[in-house]
């Protein structure tokens, strides 16, 4: 592995980051270095064809890509670079995130995005897939994955409490 | 007007020919020169770039786009170009087009596409609108299409019949 | 060009008006002179045939027509002029808005309306359209247009902020 | 009763009568005169127009519309005119008849449609709603209703049968 | 006419109130007496029963229902008297009214509901709709219903305002 | 228990039988007996009272109930049962049965209908949850479940095959 | 009947016992004892199978099962034991609930799950569905039932109110 | 890498084949080893544990897992495995599989899993998606994926073709 931050977590805007630094702080948690960036596939499409198509050289293993709405960065990346993306649909305002699931997870045959829930859960949960395909080479994120799940299992009480 | 077609109609794939060729029907039955290409967002990500960036040099006046599924050639292609785009959501497969859309018609501030109904109705509609905009500044056009909406006003009967 | 203004906003109420300003506010940052009205597809059918069957004559070019649920304005326009309609769907108290899409959009064969996003991103896009119909045939509102596309893509930040 | 059939079937356009012809047919076996014309709020709009302000001189009391997609003949009939209007959702094929639904039932207040069912459930009930209000004035048609409810009641066999 | 009250506005339960008295408040200005009543299709089957069967023989000419969720209420109504009867879909907590709309107006052939829009806007149209029917064959109705028609036209301002 | 089957299946039409047959196969299968009537909420309001008011004193123990479209026949018998009703959403025409099935599963609070899955699954599942509510309180209809079950588990292939 | 309450309500979470508690409080109004634990499908898996696989020789006879999202809970409980399992799909953040009840009433042939309506209302009903099972073998549960039933109806006011 | 093939291919039954065939031909495309088993969440809640819960010991590094209705095989596997798990919603019958997607992909915080589209598109997409990950320790698998998408970028035509 080079020095370099085997994940990067692209949004389409910064009004994104409230959904997607879920994501972060998982990878943070797991000891997972990342890179955040906004990237707007409609306004900065140079930017999206510099950063998807230099991914794997620049020695990203896997890409987390969050957008809501017509959500085109997730599918428009996997389509310019070989590494395993990993979709977030952020929740929009005026369809509940139902747009961008369907914009994300819709891809034709050819160019796969791994699409996670709509908002926070699927942030979270893309980092953990992430840490999941990461963990297939690295020992140790395997075992601070391991730690991780087991105690999130841990932490689930046995009865409902009434006073939360 | 230069001599170069003044509408393009792009598509990501030939299946989509299938619904696109009544936009190309409709254009020729108004006398409007028009280009037909096969661009997919996903597939050929270069041929996209090149095509919307140099739409305006090359001639063009108006882009028509239709694609299916996470369809995202019209809101790319209208971000690489200031001129107007519309799109047609190809009906998919599994989800009637509503997925086609909504991944067409949910774009964020900023990057518009004028969108038409899923299917037929849409490549039509999208001729027409184009029509509409070159008819702006091209009396012909505009004679030509006052006349096609009076011969389609003219062309209902006044009453159903049941033998057809 | 004459001196009329060359875009018309029509809104079915004054309700739609919230949303329809971002319109207006994006003409205005393009420098395009708009009138704005409230004609009601409903409620005041006389004063919608009278202004969509004289709009061209008006000296108008684009029209904007914004309204909510079983939306009619967009598409009752567009029955009674040649000009380029763009329809916005004004999200609705109960339905979200995904009522006033499919209102706008699902158009039949023959009459045409370039449908934007539900709400907010919607009108602004429905002027960046119009915009960019004009510029075809108007150097200095293709010129604004190409600067406005151009601040926006450098307004995009590199990196998320916690800040905000 | 005037010597003018009392009901008015339209529709907006001639592939609407395979699912309006139920509503003709119902009228017929409840002995209800009634016209039925084709009427596109899109293409024939003066022909809308003069029908639906000239409606309650021309001696109807109840109007049937039926339409698919935009669906905006029963909305906008019932903008010009102050009878009962009825409206039909024609199934549409991209959407099955949600669109047609929305844009017809989700009147804003002030101009109301009376929804029947999308499609051919739908057309019948539109006549039968159709013959329940004009019972109300008209003793030999509460009858022949009355008749017919009962008449399908006992239809209804007790028991479900493999053979048929 | 008896001297009873010709339209009966009913909902199942108590929290239906805030939406159907859009409906009470619009006979009122239209100075058409009414009865309001709760009757729970689920909770009183009987009182149902007794109502719908006995509406007729009461005096009512038109039955206005309005219930949530699988709103039962307007089609057993409707099973029940050969009076006219118009729903109104309550806008339910969990989906927004699609339940209430769809238990409401996909009835099967033969057993018509006349419905309205989702909500207060239906609501006020179920009134305007029954009025539009005891205009039929009251002169007083229908003179109200006309001015009440041309007030709301009238009302409609010609241009938008900022300060609302 | 009495002579009586314990399980009654009823439905709205006899074109509901092609569905809820299904059901009815699965009792025989587990040797369990049943009535199948047709009760149609709408057409048939006595049938359907008298049925549920009687089915527990009929001898009834479980009722199932299927029905399509504005389905209010399972919520209307468990109105008037204490028995459990499960309701079974018939595919519809024109919604694919969501119509169905919302009809059925968004019962208000008081009046519980335990709904299956739309279609010839949902048919069967009635028909097993049934015997699961018998087998508690008789073994021999509890033993035949579990060996169902176990033959439905071992009946599942290790692999795909490709000529099926 | 052994010592142990006859019914678990089970939850995949802790966030649900909001929604659950409505169960909690239904079977306590009928007196009917009841275990109530947080079981998540899927951080929990052992806790679920042993639960699940035990639940019958535990002494239970009736399962509640509520759960949100992607809501495995009670088809993974229903695939493991043969008594009785209703779901209620917990009302979802970003689906309002339709992908809670989409993943849980649309179980395949062969392991049933009677689905209750989406939050608090379904909540209540599998309490009361659950009563009436354990009605049809013990006559103090089928007394209270047809007690809270009455109780329930004469509950109903005969007008709707405005001061509440 | 050991000898066990690095990919399983898991399906929730026979009639899953059809859909899941498209990953398994696409990975054979790529000379990437699998295993297809049927397992179903439902029927043989065992054989899923077992599977699950022993994957990486027996040398798989990612799980692909089709599954329909309400789909629980993908979940429920991620939720006793660490590797990644890629899920396909298969088309449904009554729904289109929109109730497959939601249950698939709306998966809560903590267990993810990377969803694909629904049908063919979606199958043959999660193996290229585990080609993807696979390819990031596998040059061999690298030259190879990126070998078949030059060729899939290759053979898109640039112009539509009438005939075929």
């Amino acid at each position: 592995m080079t020095d370099r931050p085997p994940v990067a977590i692209i949004m389409g805007s910064q009004s994104d980051w409230e959904t997607m630094k879920n994501a972060a702080d998982t990878l943070e948690a797991l000891e997972i270095p990342y890179d955040a960036r906004i990237i707007s596939a409609h306004r900065t499409v140079d930017r999206l064809v510099n950063f998807a198509k230099g991914a794997r050289a620049e020695g990203f293993k896997v890409i987390i890509a969050g957008a809501g709405g017509a959500a085109h960065l997730p599918g428009m990346t996997a389509a310019m670079t070989p590494l395993p993306v990993f979709g977030v649909p952020v929740q929009s305002k005026t369809m509940s995130g139902q747009d961008s699931l369907l914009s994300i997870v819709q891809m034709p045959a050819g160019i796969p995005v791994g699409t996670l829930a709509i908002g926070k859960a699927g942030a979270v949960n893309a980092a953990l897939l992430a840490a999941a395909v990461l963990a297939l080479s690295d020992e140790e994120v395997a075992d601070r994955l391991d730690e991780w799940r087991e105690r999130q299992s841990a932490a689930v009480a046995e009865y409902p409490m009434d006073d939360l």
